[in-house]
């Protein structure tokens, strides 16, 4: 009997471009829109950058792009003979986005999963991410054609997914973890945004969202205090 | 010279249920999540109701949907002989949605486009609407397979367009406004949510997601105040 793990779709891996070396692939996930993902992902990639890791994101919301913007990353990406040149963001992170293939960042990708699959699969196997330590996969929301396309495109190490404590976001969030059962990819861990603010007149906590979320008795998971 | 616009999707529209009398369809769009799309939806739906309108919601969102939650309506759909009857809230508004099939709501729908639009299909073509003054679809985030199918397979009245203050939701959502205006589909307006809070400490006001946007001069858009 095998112990190890075996990789249920390694027919359908995709090759990265022969010069990226990738050792770590994290995708931020959370099922449901506007939890924060993109902005969790570009501090997530700036805090890891700031600890001296070579870190690359790869814009997997092609409907939906929010990276360039959030790193202030205007223009479009440098083809060269054979393939794409990532944009750097002033600090010095790799990042690939639908953006950044557009005339105008306004204008619409009206597209169908297959031509979305195709755009990812050129994002994964043709941009030269060179040496990275991390490349976080930044998705849309919902458990549609990216996710499937690209856990199975690639052997993405783990995945990060985000919540808020309303009750309608975790429940599209617990359907974006049991995909990632589905798809062999383990679950890293959870962030809880939107928890509280702090009122800047009178400095006192507002749980805009209901009351932050304790988790489940035995779920493994651990607050950071 | 024709004078009326010319419907150039004709030939990709997809019959109501027989007995369904729709007089008209508006689709609420976001282009991007989180920015409140179904609670507008929600609420929307609950005031014409409150005005003596026959209203139902569809639930575009097949891979995260929110509505039959929002309204607390639990339970799988009824299947009749020639098709399926919509689910209704408890003040008689009536949905229908992925939810509506499963046996637990956290169970998530890992479709690719095609089988996602297999069901947006059904929700038209199979459920008893009966007579409706208005029936709202409630999208999913992206201008992805679910609008495109949406707006081939039925001839939607008009686009109601979600946005909060952030810019980042604006650039997405211009993506939005756009894609109507490929499609054909006249945008009627847009509601700008999130535009600010009060504090339930001291009362003051907190915007939480910068200042709320006057509308473009020459836009058209008007504010109701």
């Amino acid at each position: 009997m095998l112990h190890e793990k075996v990789d249920r779709f390694a027919q359908m891996r995709v090759a990265p471009q022969p010069d990226s070396q990738i050792r770590r692939i994290v995708a931020v996930m959370s099922g449901k829109g506007g939890v924060g993902k993109s902005s969790v992902t570009a501090l997530l990639a700036s805090a890891l950058h700031a600890e001296g890791l070579a870190v690359g994101i790869l814009d997997a919301d092609i409907t939906g792009p929010s990276i360039p913007h959030l790193f202030g990353v205007e223009g479009k990406a440098t083809i060269v003979r054979d393939g794409i040149m990532p944009k750097l963001t002033p600090g010095g992170i790799k990042l690939m986005s639908m953006n950044c293939f557009l005339d105008d960042e306004t204008q619409p990708a009206v597209w169908r999963g297959p031509m979305i699959n195709g755009m990812l699969k050129e994002f994964w196997s043709k941009v030269h991410w060179g040496p990275l330590d991390v490349l976080l996969l930044d998705l849309p929301p919902g458990t549609g054609d990216v996710p499937i396309s690209l856990f199975q495109m690639i052997k993405v190490s783990g995945l990060l997914v985000l919540t808020s404590p309303q009750s309608l976001v975790s429940m599209v969030v617990e359907k974006a973890v049991r995909m990632g059962r589905m798809m062999d990819v383990p679950v890293l861990g959870l962030v809880e945004n939107f928890a509280w603010l702090s009122c800047p007149h009178c400095t006192e906590k507002i749980s805009l969202y209901g009351p932050s979320r304790e988790p489940a008795p035995g779920s493994g998971a651990c607050r950071k205090t």
